[in-house]
């Protein structure tokens, strides 16, 4: 138990960091002040826990509460903001941040909404919530239609790494911590294939109806 | 009671299926993939119910424990994918379930709002909210202006519907079955009404001060 | 306790007023029918408010409980299509509206959230929220890039406001009525001053990284 809190914490905040830099990143890229980048790094750190959170009756929610989440979200501006070059350097760093995140918050949101009694469905669908929808509001708040509903397989990785929690906890395979670390791996390279082959879900356009 | 009862889950599945199709067409019309089809119509669906249930503290949301809601969603989604030639042939089907859900949503999500014994003030923005809160979520997903700030009658409707719930309920004229079905059919009817002779509230712009 | 009972319902609902206007003069100027104007005017003078409720656990919120609120954005909508030619005299009223709602918001919102027992962090971002939520949810409504985000000193006032009455009510310098109307105050001349000097936090752009 004391693993598991210590496990959970570690990747709350791993999570907490790599969002807030893939928001740091976009709202420097579109030009916006030192408030608005950190606002932006902390939407998308703690978004989509604090829609979790409210929706499991987690009062306050975590994201406010917790000093760490906001020193999280304030370090990485300032990461962000002092050696942009550096993390430039990364290959398109957004979007890798991006993908560790989605994993870790995918399977972080489906244990916490378990660990407050809720049933399977609502995990699974608040795992998806916490992993995709701190981005979804990043796009929401810059004016643009959210990547996830456009992009290779995205919010699906996040999907099946929350199923995994799931049935992990439901059937009991293996210990509470390994089925968070399988899930976190599957996830994480099942959206790494998908952005390396360019795997999509298929695409239904109106004109090609008749073809497809 | 048990009368009621049927009836409310009756008319929330129904409201939540055609809402659904709408968010589902809307999507496919976009040319997002099956992920983001799935995801808008889930949104269209329960989006207001779960801003209902945040507000009123239903926790956790009935959209996220309830098993059929994610069903309806997921069928809507498959039935417009695989059925879209049929869909189609319905004269304007995204505006045409619009509407019914519209009239559906109004009336579940003020009588729900009341069953949580909250005042009538509530009642009635809940049951705007629930009516029309899935399609602006969905118009701001696919970043438009949202359609009911600048069409003809809508939310308009959704208050004339939450009304007459809540002055129903408060005077009790009627068993509260027979106000639901009549508010339901007022606010289908206004809504189609509208539709058919573009009736539009008053538009007040700004070159025209003067001469308004 | 009277009379910082009377302080802050006063300051609650003049914020509400003001807000109201600033949202109806947006919607006025894009040219939505009167229910688009009351419904943006409603979302600006209560969304932040609404938010702060929600993750406070005051269910329902204030907003949608108190009819005031409702007539204070009714009033609002009322005196922006029918006084317009004198709302307009006023230079810039829907910047001068919002500053000052802006500062009444973010005092009361971090009261509020003390006086349900959160913590500092809770308070002070909550007072932000407060402030900036409305005008936030504005912006995505009518489909622009929050101005918050891009403008002069704005939440960055806020946030000095909160922080002062959290300060306040910590080292208790003053009775809380006196820290409530300096931080008001405060918060109020910067963001004018930022108006007038064109105070910008720093922008960090990408083509001039090594400038930088």
């Amino acid at each position: 138990m004391e693993k598991l809190h210590a496990l959970y914490t570690f990747l709350d905040l791993a999570g907490t960091f790599v969002f807030a830099i893939s928001g740091a990143v976009a709202a420097k890229q579109r030009g916006l002040d030192m408030f608005g980048i950190c606002a932006i790094a902390f939407t998308v750190a703690c978004g989509g826990g604090i829609i979790r959170d409210l929706c499991i009756g987690a009062i306050p929610p975590a994201g406010f509460t917790n000093w760490r989440y906001l020193v999280a979200a304030i370090i990485s501006t300032g990461m962000t903001i002092g050696l942009y070059p550096l993390v430039q350097r990364l290959n398109h760093p957004v979007i890798f941040f991006d993908a560790l995140g989605l994993s870790l918050f995918a399977v972080t949101g489906a244990q916490k909404t378990l660990a407050y009694g809720h049933n399977s469905e609502v995990a699974v669908l608040l795992g998806i919530t916490t992993a995709v929808g701190g981005g979804v509001m990043r796009d929401i708040l810059l004016n643009r239609v959210p990547i996830i509903l456009e992009k290779e397989i995205y919010a699906s990785a996040a999907l099946v790494g929350a199923l995994i929690v799931v049935a992990g906890n439901y059937f009991k395979w293996f210990s509470s911590d390994w089925v968070s670390i399988i899930a976190l791996i599957v996830c994480f390279v099942l959206r790494l294939l998908a952005l390396r082959y360019r795997w999509n879900l298929p695409v239904y356009s109106n004109d090609k109806t008749g073809s497809n």
